[in-house]
């Protein structure tokens, strides 16, 4: 069976990509939302098992980026759970209720509408109060 | 700001990489538990909303796949999200309650406990007779 082999070393068991990436999706663990979706790579990863709280790699900026490293919106690792093709899946307490740099709880605050996209969920904090400017 | 431009044609509103992907997660629309995740094209997404049930794109056998076409576990979507980057969320009723090929509910049956992934989840149905093979 093609899958994850979880006799190997735990990070050499998930399929990165060319570019040394694996997909990673952020579930609130208490509500069960999904909050957000990032890549990490096998640093990242290793230092979200070591430091408990998640750590993604930005592909815009080049550099691992510790959630919430500006907002202090830092995410709580409760579980760490991956799928046969070794994408990952963070289960995740969400400080201060936001994921979203626009102040909403989950950044999948768009919805498709007959063929439009929608912002369907409220601004809980304004991004100038969370960021400072 | 960066992000998903509602104003677009909503297709091309997301962001489609070098290879016309967007990630796509599949959350269960009542436990809330994430079920899969996979890659779509445009025609993926468009045959998705078309067709009520999500369809994907398989990247090993460079083709439509049509979420249940062998299993019978179809997908149907209740609603469509994106996020900024236009990755896209399925919330989704999940056809006898499967979504794994291995006969789990869920794609993420494995928790990383210590270092060691374990399969924590139990095989609702032998793949066997999902298969018939």
């Amino acid at each position: 069976m093609r899958g994850l082999n979880p006799v190997q070393p735990w990070l050499d068991a998930l399929k990165w990509d060319a570019q040394g990436m694996i997909p990673a999706i952020a579930q609130d663990a208490t509500g069960g939302g999904v909050l957000m979706f990032a890549f990490m790579n096998r640093q990242s990863l290793q230092a979200t098992v070591d430091g408990g709280t998640a750590v993604y790699w930005s592909r815009s900026r080049q550099r691992l980026w510790r959630k919430g490293e500006q907002s202090g919106h830092v995410q709580r690792a409760r579980s760490i759970r991956a799928d046969c093709d070794g994408d990952v899946l963070l289960s995740i307490d969400q400080e201060g209720g936001i994921a979203c740099h626009t102040g909403r709880e989950s950044c999948f605050f768009y919805q498709l509408q007959g063929d439009v996209w929608v912002a369907v969920d409220p601004v809980l904090k304004d991004p100038k109060d969370i960021y400072g400017k």
